[in-house]
């Protein structure tokens, strides 16, 4: 194989991102895109050379010609996407979060498994190219072992109510990025989470059953500590910055800007804000994340972030939720009793 | 009264400490010093101008001249030192903490009230530049209403086993200052806590029942939430920052460092590492501090850090070491019910 | 015109670096490509499918089909080739310099002007996001009126000795950039300048005639003063920065860095170096300068770096050779006379 | 002698300031202080114990037990009273500059010589930790031999009328410390200097005869460049760079900052302006001046910055004069042989 035949089941946002950096990709050939409303998209997808739309994802499984998908539909469609996938031989690139539910997630990785195709979950945050220095840093034991990783991570604004009402919740929707990004900067997994949250942005949290603000407290199964701090709005833009102690010492990221022209004057010394949110800062950690999916399946290689990332992730969300509810530690392992 | 007239208990590091920075005040006269060793420091005494040294403080409370005394042996010495200091009329400036027991300080300050004399307590990092400056910007509303709170502190390498079995704990002994800085921060009181700590830098923490790594979580009155990470050991020197996030935007604070010099060479750019420890760090503080407890007496205000300001961290503290023993997040409340 | 055909000239270095750009802008077709060695790029041209290699650049111009060309051969076929583009109606852009002589430059502008075409000069660097900032707030009024322009333009490491020899000399080779961004950010004309130089790098640049060190002094129309220093080799890398400080106050960019990544151990504070050379720094640039050369095709606006631009650029080049050679500050006028 | 007692000639504000430095020395007596006012600094000096009090500084030099003077008086002041300081055998620290005639300063310094009296000038930024620790890095060879040397100096305030037209011209008065780093900081003497000159800031100094904005380029003896860009009003505080360019890499210093607090809003990310002025900035290099002089009359010690530091700042200030007005580059030779 030396170009690998896609089809893109989703054309929201994250869908349509996809599509726009795998055309650029040589070694790519988008042959299909589904969407609900595939009216709606024909022009767009056609004016980047995608050769077919439709409403059927259908569609796309039963095209013998087509060796991966990437699915980036509504997350409750994820797992009979999967299912569907997996037993069609389609290698599959899934956005986050695999699933809402873990007892899904589980069956859905294990039929992955069974079928032997590839499978990648959408935690794009692991291409930016200042984590991945981190984590670099960190593995070469630069910083000794890890003690205590931090990642502070504030979204400029807070999504609409409507949205919020099918998010899941924030640990699920957005914290999840965080709860994978420890695992990968420290190369641990989770074993409990403490979460403090609040409602100080804006009510409608509090009436979704959600909040909007958290400190999540994460102890590793190497004895290091993690803490997450949370916004659903920071005026100044994109909150993204991570730093990992050890006992050698410490790694820390900055921001990205969009540029770094620093103005002096009566007034006292101004720069612009960060990048405004993630379409301008991971904008090639996105290219990253296809390119180097698209390289497993060329190369017959493992993909970076597997379905066991993605669960993970999902472990500690579920166990964040009830740390919340019940204003006490949770242990990973009495989530997965549950299942 | 236009020249205080001061005498100091304790000639240890931090008794020497203010005895320095004191006698270049123009305002104070530092009268007397005691210290159960007198003879080992009379010669550093007199070489700095300090007309007596004896080794029972009860000399310095009985001379009718002096108008204040510094509190500076060690902390079980505290509280009784108060009681007689208060009854003598002594204004008092008293290191952190005030006692390891929360009845203890309650007394201390009661009688310190009766008694109508001025108290305060030794929080130098109040009159930090920076963190004067980050109060400043909260206060004036710059940052909107505080919704997280961050502190960072790590000393630069860990006390010797003696000084651990006596040290009351990290969080009386260390994350004392840090709780103090949560407060004067945001200008509220602490509700709840909760931690996670670990023995990751030494396992004499462990043998004297203590951790030397931990992430403490802060609920406010206000609402807002705090994390305080702490460690015994940075290998790069004591790093001190705080953030404050809230909701019209963030300020933040670095470490200090000795020179700006960054040297930029075929292996990468380079600059020194931070101001060693809080001598360094905490140069000017304590002379400001120190300062602040002078003006006070000349003309008749408030201390800036009163007993209450003592008495509040020291509350956090052992809330703080109860919520480490048990797993559990710790009310404030439940603390000064068991009392 | 919806999309413009693109003919280049030229696939060395930066002949290939316009073409990837270019294939990537939907309202751009590259119909030719023209090189001496035309064998030697074929694979590469038909991989990033262009549709027709020559070594006959003629070809090119004589495709009525064509709109535009970008001229990206040696210097010295610069004018014979723009002289020909535009009696053949092609719009053109130029890579600088667009020649070693004045009186040949002049000439090539005022063909070009006579045959109505487009002309943009070469100079990436207008594009760079933090140098675009600088302007803008500049022209913003937001530092008062420029007092002092500051740039420090290093490269990473000296070109060989062939390459110095048919350079040109390091001011119409290197500098050149420099002296455009000088009237770029300052938006005024340069009437004197001053160079001193030396050999530091390497003697190779004195077999050659040339230097590799230079502070160059330049004194504007407005009454402005600039200062450039460059260097043929900085061992951290390239080395890009600008200052311009005014009468409200000062505006400075620093380098970029492939990450933010701050590592700080026993030894000290590390970071990595800058991005290592143009291809790294001025990747979006160089998209973004072809970007708008067709945005003014398809619109019919002027081009936002014109033939003047050039032509100032070069004049400022040929009075800092002559500044060094004579050791005396030197009047552009007296090197448009000499013409 | 384990004690220097000192007389201090002028009480003017940076009279008063080596004053008020000098008390907090245990190793230090001042027993006098002249000025030509005597009555107007009494109180001031007795507050901070000077003994007495004379307008006549030849009462200072006739005192037997006064070891070391500080000349602080205005500069026309300075060769006579150190050639009547030299004769009375009183080793000096003169104010820069020594004076504003060569020759004079030279007859000065060979008095001295002669008198085996010992002699440093006031060039206090020699010890700003900062600037040490860049002559630190290049004496270690970390940047290899310097190529370019580059120096920003910018004041906050243009100083008045009067003082402007008793003030020798920029060079002699305020430039005179950034000729006297670039020596520091390279450890080589310079040979040429080339100035452009303009009046950007206010026409006072056009009609004093002087310029308040420069760009100064400096040709050092092992052949390495120097550049000195220099402003009378910087809107936003003491603008005190310094960067070191050489074979190996590259050394820089930022200006030092009140506090490090940044403040992220909705308008983009602040922080308070550079320390104002001198005053501020160079505090403790004031102190550790006056320290390093003290050392030297206790230890019999070379002074740090001699009588030639003080004389080749001179040359080099003259020949910018010179250069400025006649438009040309001019060897440091030159002025010595008018003299």
């Amino acid at each position: 194989m030396d170009k690998v035949k896609i089809g893109i089941i989703g054309a929201g946002r994250i869908g349509k991102l996809h599509a726009e950096n795998l055309r650029f990709n040589t070694r790519v050939e988008i042959k299909s895109i589904s969407d609900l409303y595939a009216q709606a998209v024909a022009e767009w997808a056609s004016g980047i050379g995608i050769g077919r739309v439709t409403d059927d994802y259908g569609d796309i499984l039963r095209d013998p010609e087509i060796d991966a998908v990437f699915i980036c539909s509504s997350t409750n469609t994820h797992v009979p996407i999967i299912l569907e996938a997996a037993k069609s031989g389609k290698h599959i690139f899934c956005e986050k979060p695999i699933s809402f539910d873990i007892a899904q997630t589980k069956q859905a990785l294990e039929v992955v498994k069974a079928a032997g195709v590839k499978f990648q979950t959408g935690f794009n945050r692991r291409f930016d190219p200042n984590f991945k220095r981190v984590r670099e840093i960190v593995q070469a034991g630069k910083i000794g072992d890890p003690h205590v990783v931090k990642i502070t991570s504030r979204d400029p604004d807070p999504p609409s109510r409507e949205y919020i009402k099918v998010s899941g919740g924030m640990f699920i929707d957005m914290t999840i990025h965080d709860f994978d990004m420890a695992r990968y900067l420290t190369g641990t997994d989770v074993e409990e989470v403490y979460v403090t949250g609040a409602v100080l942005v804006d009510p409608v949290f509090a009436e979704c059953g959600d909040v909007d603000t958290a400190v999540i407290t994460l102890k590793f199964a190497n004895g290091a500590i993690g803490v997450i701090d949370n916004s659903r709005q920071a005026m100044y833009g994109y909150d993204q910055r991570v730093e990992v102690f050890g006992s050698k010492g410490c790694v820390t990221v900055q921001n990205e800007f969009p540029n770094s022209a620093e103005v002096s004057t009566k007034e006292g010394v101004y720069r612009d804000n960060p990048k405004h949110f993630f379409l301008e800062r991971y904008r090639e950690a996105y290219i990253e994340e296809t390119n180097a999916f698209v390289d497993c399946l060329l190369h017959d290689k493992e993909t970076p972030v597997d379905g066991n990332d993605g669960l993970q992730a999902e472990l500690i969300a579920h166990a964040a939720k009830k740390s919340l509810a019940e204003g006490r530690p949770v242990k990973l392992a009495e989530i997965e009793l549950e299942v």
